[in-house]
């Protein structure tokens, strides 16, 4: 693509030859000529003098090189990175149709242009709608509900009944809608399975990773609202609501019933105990453990989950306490000589 | 189904029109006219003034109300609600008969009444007992046994030669049979596989959550024994034995050749390092790291591993390190002006 | 096979009687008549006078015994072992060939000798390398490429334009190649993905175990190397640098761009962080969490990891904290009377 026609799909400021070719983005240590790169951070300004990217995308404060690579300003580069990878980058979309080798049931309701690989399965009565993608081997069950404009990745399992959003995007092998972990233990000690056939409703603009389960519950429903973004190999409990534009990292846990609301920001390995409430905006480093509902708005570490301030302090000290013990040691010693001595000094003048 | 029936059914003394159409189970907080919902615990016994259900499952110790709902009474009302959850949800096992788009080895044994689904596949000399479901595209290894009334999700991966009771519920993509992960350092510093042929069993009414992974070792056997449940993405290495009725919540991971014993219960995210034996009973809380054998019947928190009671006041303490840390340093500079005085007395009268 | 034979191809030296019919492999607690099982450790060298194999193999410095079983003696007792299984377990490679039931592109390129399962997908331009086994329900995508007498198990997603070495194994129900976890937040909060398209690399001789995810990423690559060793639900996040040998237990998870040197080792559940760098030769134990780069050859723990010894010493006060607080509370006060007692003798002085 030219660059020119590059700057204005991206409503950038182009300064530099607009006729040059761009064929890929890259990032900027690794660019080649002919490619297109970034800088968001003024910590990487410095690899505008020795990029070898033939454009970047800057801010409007970043001073201009005489024999640098051409520029594309804008106010927020990142994001016009992003929008640019969409343009350039190698990706290609499976024609609409319905392959041969699919099952697709006879009652099932298919969007226009929609596109149902190899080996996919639809079951009866499902519904997908216009121009989504469901990629080989995955399975959509019986009476399961997709809107327009999702992607449904290879081997993804949509249990029956569950409800998916538009431009929804689940990648390969995620499971949703199977069974709660919920059980009944009996009176000879055993455990009565406690049937889980209620809802699971994905909202639009989400997107499930690989490997993700998502469980349904007994009652009730399991939520996952509009635009939250959920990694790899994350379990979601039944009865779980996540609010909208969370963010969980690779490898989070939700037990079951509990409510994380909106802009909650979860990463890698944190755990959440079930039947509790997470505030708005709550941020958990990585492989927190939350045991209890938070407030809104904290940023909390460790296990049990303290505000982040307190953990990192309580840490420092973690890690040095075989020497605070031994100053206790060295106190407990000292203080017994004094008595001692102060003792004597008194028994002396008694 | 009328209240009556259900009544009967569930063996409860009805207090209350039986003539009521019942439809649904519900939470009680969200159940609607011809629900039916239940009060187990004390605490919500209040929600019987406002719940808008039809019918409530209670203890024969709970006082009626004048206008309330019916209600249903019985000696465990949770477990009553599980099993109306089974009459009353809106579930439906797929019918009997060998889907024709499945793969079926022409010496696979298959009982009556089985249902095989859309593009599973059932590899040579397989055994599938009578009345299992076996979902769309779920794959039955070669030679692997599967009992009576079973139900493999679509897309589990039964390994070859892997041995499944009846009754036993596997979720969607789960694995069971993969190769355990051993090896051996060679001179060079490389990694020599061990093969790992040997078997996997997994007893009756065992059930296994969703992507979870059960490794089959080199010698000997991994097993899973009678009524244990196992939630989703769960790792058993290979060698290990789970005991009965145990439970694991989600994300629990357990090393190689370690034996948990009958009725443990790990919480979500727990690990348990290999070769070692965890005592029946034991408990362990959410994130709890197990870096050794554990004695039977404790309750065990933390990483590594202490006593439950012992790992809540050492984290109480934790998350006020720096202050004990200051109180410490206090205490030093004390002791010195201490000191000092002491001996500037004692050089006095000296 | 005859013990002569087997001797000859472990290169072993044969103690016993050559004729002997090995029919399995075993441990040497469990082993039968006609197993052959191996002492690597001399802890349990006890047990030579107790097994019932009718093999052992042994180094060359254990004692042998009157009437005991037959001995194989080597340098390497378990990597014998390690090789014995290959030859004597109960393993079945499927027959090369393409199964009638698979979708192999047209334009895929199929090496010599390769079996290709029932059900299972190969696309367009896609290349599998001679004597390679894809299991039934395995996906290879688009444009991707396998090398030689690599085994694909069951239901693994390679996606498109993934490329992998020879000799790799691969478990079930594992995605290499799935989208790495990119977004940017726009102005009014919500979060845009960053199309992920880049490269994924996978290196001769690598195994990734069941139900592993491994992204890809916007730019650049994520590349396993050479020798390699992944077991069950790890997570790589898009970016990332595997090293050559590495182990990594189940569990782990490495978030994006982060560099993971040459022979480290990550027990189970450990936590990387992205954009950092984990040198040669580091050691993490179970659910270490990693926030920074590590120097190589280290040995570390806890969270945030800190060296293995300290962190062992700061968790045994840590489990004595209330104690530690409590002596801190008697030295307070013993000082305080101590300080009383002094100014109450001064002032006498006075």
């Amino acid at each position: 693509m030219k660059l020119r026609e590059l700057a204005e799909r991206l409503q950038c400021r182009l300064e530099g030859d607009g006729e040059l070719d761009i064929t890929r983005v890259a990032g900027i240590e690794h660019a080649q000529p002919g490619d297109l790169t970034f800088v968001a951070n003024p910590r990487y300004q410095g690899f505008l003098d020795t990029t070898r990217a033939s454009a970047v995308l800057v801010t409007p404060d970043v001073p201009a090189k005489a024999d640098g690579p051409a520029l594309l300003r804008c106010a927020h580069p990142y994001l016009a990175f992003a929008q640019a990878l969409g343009f350039l980058a190698n990706a290609s979309a499976p024609a609409p149709g319905i392959d041969p080798t699919s099952v697709v049931a006879l009652d099932a309701t298919i969007g226009s242009d929609v596109s149902i690989g190899a080996l996919a399965i639809v079951g009866a009565r499902a519904r997908i709608g216009a121009r989504t993608i469901v990629h080989p081997g995955a399975i959509v069950g019986a009476g399961a509900v997709i809107g327009d404009d999702c992607v449904i990745h290879a081997r993804v399992s949509i249990r029956e009944r569950v409800q998916i959003g538009s431009r929804v995007i689940v990648q390969d092998g995620a499971v949703i809608g199977s069974d709660g972990f919920g059980f009944v233990r009996q009176p000879d000690g055993s455990h009565l399975k406690i049937p889980q056939h209620a809802d699971v409703v994905i909202e639009d603009d989400v997107e499930i990773g690989a490997n993700t389960t998502i469980d349904r519950p007994a009652v009730g429903e399991t939520r996952v609202r509009r635009g939250a973004k959920i990694d790899n190999l994350v379990q979601v409990g039944h009865g779980v609501s996540i609010g909208e534009r969370t963010l969980f990292a690779a490898q989070v846990g939700i037990a079951g019933s509990t409510v994380v609301e909106d802009d909650v920001v979860l990463a890698g390995q944190v755990g959440v105990a079930g039947h509790i409430r997470i505030g708005k905006g709550v941020v958990a480093t990585a492989q927190t453990g939350i045991p209890n509902s938070v407030e809104p708005g904290l940023m909390i570490s460790g296990y049990p989950a303290i505000p982040n301030r307190d953990w990192l302090k309580s840490s420092a000290v973690f890690r040095n306490l075989p020497a605070l013990k031994k100053r206790v040691v060295e106190l407990e010693q000292r203080i017994a000589e004094l008595e001692e001595k102060l003792n004597a000094c008194l028994r002396s003048e008694g």
